[in-house]
């Protein structure tokens, strides 16, 4: 279809040096051959449907006709993926989902729709209940999202506004919204798409409250799409990013629902009225763990598409010479451009090895429990609240990072650097406030501190607690096992200040909320230390774990890789270092030199280690990016296609310049 | 003209708790009441041009439409801007500039004209070019951009690869763009508004080189607003940010313009061909300078609005509780949010401080400079590159922890932040991209290092290294002036290892180049280290030197803020301090409640320090910052205004969703 360019040289000569397999490392972060076999039979499934190439790139268009396109590619891509899927069990969800960026590029307005709105009712409808929706919904039959955050509340749930009210007489609840700030407010694909959501609301039976609970309810009739009498539905406008989420609002008046619309897996009301509390309200712990889980996953992703994009146009880019005469030196050279991007690769590997020991974690909480188990579920509650947060934070800050390491090009849309950025950034507020996150599993931290004060068996994940509490400090060595060991000393040292912190204001005379908010700086201080540990941890133990299956060519450069991050962290952190653990100020200069070192192992490989991301032109979406590295040549193609560019005068010179410029005139 | 709403009650409880005089402040951060009253009337003349209002938001139109608008009111805005600046000297051009964001919104298509068309002819151009052309460009009769930085080439200029070629035949240069890299690419205007720019090309006389030129080039006719032969232009395309600042692309094609059109004052070209060399090649860094102070003013201003917007929001905004049956508390209430704000409003008065103190530095050296003084040149410059950089930097992650604080709600278009972002975090690059300049301030170290080392008296910018090499290190206490010394002490020990890294590795048979390249990480760390140094003892001197000017309640709170900074950035880089000064554990133990109870202090005066700023609601355009903290219902206001709001259901579920869900129906 598209032309087929030479590919710029530097980006050939750059492979040529790669000391590794490339299609090797592709099926390990894929999980298998099959699974990256399956991804690309179903990405170029998509780059031959001709209907789903734009022909003005949607930066041009407005905010509604954006919408429209991205309304209408949806529902091809949707009904693509429905074919793929029918032949097939997937091997993997979350390549199929990745496979969708090349067609929205941003976000769909239908992605709560399998994200949450199914998963909702499958996680807390009952038999009948899925037996009435759920193949309804799954053949998007009904198009539905999940209605929770309000104009006036995010991620503390309890303080909801939208009131659910039982009338036994109609058996219906009847559902208002009192105040503005009672409005749901976020949803995507709420504003225009959606003609059903779960809606979260109090429930207030004779009177009484009885807590948040969720209902479904449609919005919208089926044939004309209008809103229902008693609902007040839009959208939201324009946000940094999620162009074509179709983010919306909703607002209730006296609006009756039938009462079997009520999700009662978990507690019920009858018909007469009476409340039965659930006995699994930990079940509905499940999906938001699961939620959490998988950002950890998309920052990988993210990460790698930012990485992608600024190692291959540092190796295209030339620019000032590292000596009078020589020619000018790719930019990739510069031990500035490495300190800023081989850190990139080395994160979304981290993440990638932190997501699959996780997920691990995940399924077996998830078996526990369906056999009334519930010992590990605080302890994943507690990981999965900080690698959230943790991870989507250095995921922005590290797409930034790539993005200003592409100059004045990475400003332009066309880099796909600030849309990326536009999606990343808002992981870390969404599905759990970054702040409000760290501070829950400081809690967990706090509870287990003291349980290591009283001398009780730990979680592995905090059991280094105990060891610091018992051992003397180990002889440090700069060895990533001891630096790891180091890291989680500094944690365990932060976790000590902060509950002696909270003590000491306690013994002053200060509530204990209150004392918890005076120490709050330094318990966020201490969960930070703690996800670090744990990332550091995890991605060396995978590594470790991994390194003996592949080849020994790549298990050196996984093994740069790994070092890299560790060495990079200490020397971030070598402050905390310092006060926590045995590291010596010469320990440090030693590391800042092995730093080096680790920059010039990695250099050889950069291009092929983001090669075998093995991130398609179609969804990277970059001009500074692309595999065959034709930089300048697409960003120019990509200007010629501004409609401004489409015409020799604008109207505007007509209009307004001329009219002010002879008026000037001397 | 708008409709008066009552002020939300928690902000004008939090205006009675205010303990000193907001105006006071205000006349000084302006610099005196009749420039705060200047600014004011300004605002208000603009506030009551209905032609101004937008009908529809901005962010509703298309790309194209965004851009007709902003040409329509940009002229009517200048147009205004003239008949107040002809009534009248006025005392801060930048307070008039800063008005017109209530305008624009985002960058106006012109700002490169009054920017840098109008300030280079005046810096570059002789006498008689002056006469020829400042009158019309400063009437607007011709309207110009600065055409530098291409495609291939930004802060490296002397690669720049357009050719003017002298014929003396014709006495005419011709202008060529050999490749696609040549192209001029981000001048702000360039794209479909100017007829003239200022472009930078190398210079060929007779097959020799003689390196980069500004020359006048009329680009467009004046009648039609046609390119001219040999001209192509055209649109960049869209960006990360200034959406309406018309970046443009230029390439030339034996284009052909006078000899005089080239800029004069320095170097010359004779009729015959003769090149003379400029005597004044310094003068030219004049305007450089200029621009990077004044990159200084903007971060304080971006900061401003971002502080201002999130601490209202934060004082509005009710969420959670700290104890059960309690009401939910002001989000400033928690430690973790004024830990994030209130670091925002000592940011930007670091930076209005630095501001004063560098400007008037640059006042000295330009006024030397006409003198044939230049001695203060290289420190004036190493300072303006690392301040810039710093500064730009800082307000960048300031802007985003500010919409991070605001939680979603920080992510809609309409609280303002994301734009705020876009055009700060632009800064980090243009103008001398950030690492490309804290390496060039590296070199005034190393410079300076070296003198040291000879026992040189040193600029009074980097004297602290001949302290530093002179003194043991002064026992350590916990006051702002010793912790500066820490400072210094941090800068001078990292310039002095970057030294001794870059002497390592040429005693190990590097050449000198390359041994700068590997040391350059620590050099840029060294080069941050010395800013930071800068920051906290000009703030600090600046800080005391108004204290006794001012009244004893404002001279309380700007003690605060400086206090603030600077314990805020020495628990930042604790590590270093550990490091390089004489710090212990202890102190930081102690620094940190210092901190906590700098917050404490901060608290009840955040509203009023942010309304010091004087941003009006106009320039702010925020939903969440407003004077009158009506966020909710701004928000819903803001988003009914959206096009899909106007309408029950748009054509895409005609077209798309209904034949897409009649599919799938079961």
């Amino acid at each position: 279809m598209a032309t087929v360019h030479k590919i710029n040289e530097d980006l050939v000569k750059e492979r040529q040096k790669c000391t590794f397999n490339v299609q090797e490392l592709t099926y390990l972060l894929d999980g298998g051959e099959e699974v990256t076999k399956e991804r690309r039979e179903f990405e170029n499934i998509l780059r031959n449907v001709k209907e789903l190439q734009d022909e003005v790139p949607e930066v041009y268009l407005s905010h509604k006709e954006r919408y429209e396109n991205a309304v209408r590619k949806t529902c091809i891509l949707q009904n693509v993926r429905n074919d793929f899927e029918k032949k097939r069990e997937v091997l993997s969800p979350r390549n199929i989902f990745r496979a969708g960026y090349a067609v929205i590029k941003d976000v769909s307005p239908f992605f709560l729709h399998n994200g949450m709105f199914v998963p909702t009712i499958i996680g807390q409808g009952t038999p009948e209940q899925q037996a009435e929706w759920l193949p309804k919904a799954k053949a998007m039959a009904i198009i539905g999202t999940y209605a929770q955050t309000e104009l006036g509340h995010g991620t503390f749930i309890r303080g909801l506004e939208t009131t659910a009210t039982y009338d036994a007489k109609t058996e219906e609840f009847i559902l208002n919204s009192p105040k503005v700030t009672s409005y749901k407010w976020w949803p995507g694909g709420l504003g225009t798409t959606v003609n059903h959501c779960i809606t979260v609301a109090q429930l207030y039976i004779n009177g009484k409250k009885y807590g948040i609970h969720p209902f479904i309810v449609q919005i919208r009739d089926l044939e004309t799409h209008k809103p229902l009498p008693g609902i007040k539905v839009g959208e939201i406008g324009p946000k940094m990013g999620f162009a074509t989420a179709n983010n919306g609002f909703l607002g209730f008046q006296n609006f009756r629902i039938p009462r079997k619309n009520m999700l009662m897996k978990n507690a019920q009301v009858l018909k007469d009225g009476t409340f039965v509390k659930g006995m699994n309200e930990k079940l509905t712990y499940g999906t938001m763990v699961m939620v959490r889980v998988n950002i950890v996953s998309d920052s990988a992703f993210h990460t790698a598409m930012a990485a992608t994009i600024a190692v291959r146009y540092a190796a295209v880019r030339h620019q000032s010479q590292l000596k009078a005469k020589e020619p000018e030196v790719q930019i990739i050279d510069y031990l500035t451009q490495q300190h800023k991007l081989f850190i990139a690769i080395a994160t979304s590997h981290a993440f990638s090895n932190t997501y699959t020991w996780l997920y691990q974690a995940y399924l077996k909480v998830v078996e526990d429990l369906g056999k009334q188990k519930q010992d590990h579920l605080p302890e994943l509650h507690a990981l999965s609240c900080c690698l959230k947060a943790t991870s989507s934070r250095d995921a922005g800050v590290i797409v930034e990072q790539c993005r200003l390491a592409c100059g004045g090009h990475g400003y332009m849309a066309s880099s796909n650097l600030p849309i990326i950025y536009g999606y990343t950034t808002a992981a870390i507020t969404y599905e759990g406030e970054h702040t409000v996150l760290l501070l829950q599993t400081a809690r967990y931290l706090m509870k287990a501190w003291m349980s290591a004060l009283e001398g009780k068996v730990l979680a592995p994940s905090v059991a280094y607690l105990v060891d610091w509490l018992k051992s003397d400090k180990q002889r440090w060595q700069n060895t990533p096992e001891v630096i790891v060991k180091g890291f989680q000393h500094v944690a365990a040292g932060k976790i000590k200040d902060a509950f002696d912190a909270i003590q000491k204001h306690v013994k002053a005379g200060k509530d204990y909320e209150d004392a918890w908010n005076l120490a709050s700086v330094q318990l966020i201080k201490a969960s930070e230390a703690h996800s670090r540990a744990i990332l550091c941890d995890g991605y060396l133990r995978e590594t470790v774990r991994t390194s003996s299956s592949v080849s020994p060519s790549l298990a050196k450069v996984l093994n740069h890789l790994v070092q890299l991050y560790i060495v990079y962290w200490t020397l971030e952190t070598a402050g905390d270092l310092l006060v926590y653990s045995n590291i010596g100020k010469d320990d440090i200069a030693v590391l800042k030199e092995k730093y080096e070192e680790l920059l010039a192992l990695i250099r050889p490989n950069a291009v092929g280690l983001v090669d075998a991301f093995d991130i398609s032109d179609e969804i990277l979406q970059s001009t500074l990016g692309s595999y065959d590295g034709r930089v300048y040549e697409r960003l120019m193609e990509e200007a010629m296609k501004s409609p401004l560019n489409k015409e020799p005068v604008n109207q505007s010179f007509h209009k307004y310049l001329k009219p002010f410029i002879k008026k000037a005139k001397l």
